[in-house]
């Protein structure tokens, strides 16, 4: 699955600034893939970068219509069919991470099949992938891993990543979710991708490299969240990680949506260890990425301080202090 | 997914045996579901039962024409398509474990839609799947796992069915795999779920049930088998067995198709403890199902005596001696 840029981000009727988030990602992490946003009448958000019509997005050279917001439940509302349509007319793809598939619509697929554009679903994997084969691949890995879905484990990579790239160090965000997929221009769903082949696709998304090339891999859920532990595995069997980040969000006490206890990141470190061992006999833990969203600047100092001590590793907020301890403690 | 019965088995020009092992496996443990078979010339396979026309398979009230031979590559083979559609001119339903999908075939859709048969595909899981909750339910359940795939898990868990229900336990062989769907009448191919609900497929499996009764789990591949890891854990998180049986072959040394070691007993035991307990906390090994079909009966005595020693559970090959000490173990 590959994005051409630039994009021109289609905020719709967005109710306010968290509705597009995923525009937000984007604009955050790969500005220079933004030629401009497009809002209806009613969107209360703004990413701060030009507005443009399609037709002046066209001119400019746009290449991609991204849908850059979510509306309650992933439904494409009817109101946006017509702008989707007008995209594909003057040339554009378009790109869809809501759950409503464009090709469930036929007036977008009639409007794609005459001017030849694509509908790409971010939440659909390209396929078909192999099984894994367990081989181990050149290059180096990195992978965020979690005590819970939703602790930032995309964004710990991405930063991880712009770290590595400011340092001349080569590197690729790899994408593993829809939103990853839509800042990075490419990757694979992986939690859409059939049980069998879940750790094959995580092969194919991290291939041979140079042996000083790091592909830093967004994690998803966690080897302790019982809905997805299995989708972590096959991700971490996959990737066959060099090295790993946990991930945590300190104040949390239940797994999201499920009725369980949060894991430690303990018992995250010596599992992630134990099963990472099979594919990379080298595996070891870098860093913690801790999410001190939740608290005040002491808090989140004491919180850090307190769990450095405790792991003996790096441990950063990424958003709050950068991941510089973290990508000393990855590079030799 | 849900077979009806009796069974129609197909052998078509099987070269030998092995080639009809999946008809073979369902002589062995359903032989009340089977009203014949049915041999073309060239068949070498012979499962013991009569052999029946599609004609008199349907006089004698046959449900379903059950294809019980795997062709190399998992093909359909042209020369079977006439039969196939014949059965269902008669009534009957086609079951289907081949990678080729009947309604792959115009000629099958269209005979099956002219007498209102299924086509089923017991590769095809039949969804969709919830994401998993991680609810403890109600009723017991007993989870194969393994040091590999290949190793017994589907023998193990019918063995320890009929053992139960001899007992007079109330019990249920809960299939995951296509010839053990066949076997069963019913089943989930979980290894053919999408990721992200797998283990909320393996949770539709085994429902709520009487506080007694045991739901007897097919297990999948292996934690560490680097293909496969990701559905075992899936299927793990999903049954939340309250009791695993550890499945090996002692004379193999790798993993099946790919170049890792095979797992030992031991650490396949303590995953399974640590990762089990998110699901159902009282998890517990109750004994080891050896494969020693490679040893002679003196060295398969050593092994299973020596294996006894070093874990202090029970240890058995069910194909050679029975599951009697597991199941005594099981129950309280």
């Amino acid at each position: 699955m590959d994005l051409e840029t630039p994009y021109l981000v289609f905020l719709g009727d967005a109710k306010d600034a968290l509705a597009a988030k995923t525009g937000q990602g984007i604009v955050d992490w790969r500005p220079e893939a933004v030629a401009g946003q497009l809002r209806l009448p009613g969107c209360y958000a703004d990413l701060g970068v030009a507005d443009l019509s399609i037709q002046q997005a066209a001119e400019a050279g746009t290449r991609t219509f991204l849908i850059g917001v979510v509306n309650p439940g992933g439904v494409l509302p009817k109101q946006w069919q017509g702008v989707i349509v007008e995209a594909l007319a003057a040339g554009l793809d378009v790109a869809n991470g809501l759950h409503t598939p464009l090709d469930s619509i036929p007036e977008i697929i009639e409007a794609a099949r005459r001017s030849d554009r694509r509908l790409i679903e971010t939440r659909r994997p390209a396929g078909p992938f192999p099984v894994a084969s367990g081989r181990q691949r050149t290059g180096k890995r990195l992978l965020t891993v979690g005590t819970d879905c939703s602790v930032g484990k995309k964004y710990a990579a991405l930063a991880i990543e712009r770290e590595l790239v400011a340092r001349n160090v080569a590197a690729d965000f790899r994408a593993t979710g829809q939103t990853g997929i839509l800042i990075a221009g490419s990757g694979i769903p992986i939690d859409a991708v059939v049980a069998d082949f879940a750790a094959g696709a995580a092969e194919t998304l991290s291939p041979d490299n140079d042996p000083d090339h790091w592909d830093v891999v967004e994690g998803q859920g966690s080897l302790f969240h019982p809905s997805f532990a299995g989708v972590s595995l096959a991700l971490l069997h996959g990737t066959q990680p060099d090295a790993f980040v946990v991930c945590h969000e300190p104040t949390r006490k239940t797994m999201r949506n499920v009725d369980a206890p949060i894991a430690g990141i303990d018992a995250v470190i010596e599992q992630t260890m134990v099963l990472g061992r099979l594919t990379n006999p080298a595996v070891r833990c870098v860093g913690i990425a801790l999410n001190t969203s939740e608290l005040d600047a002491g808090g989140a100092s004491r919180t850090i301080e307190q769990t450095r001590r405790q792991f003996g590793v790096p441990v950063c907020d990424p958003v709050r202090h950068g991941v510089e301890a973290i990508v000393d403690e990855m590079l030799p």
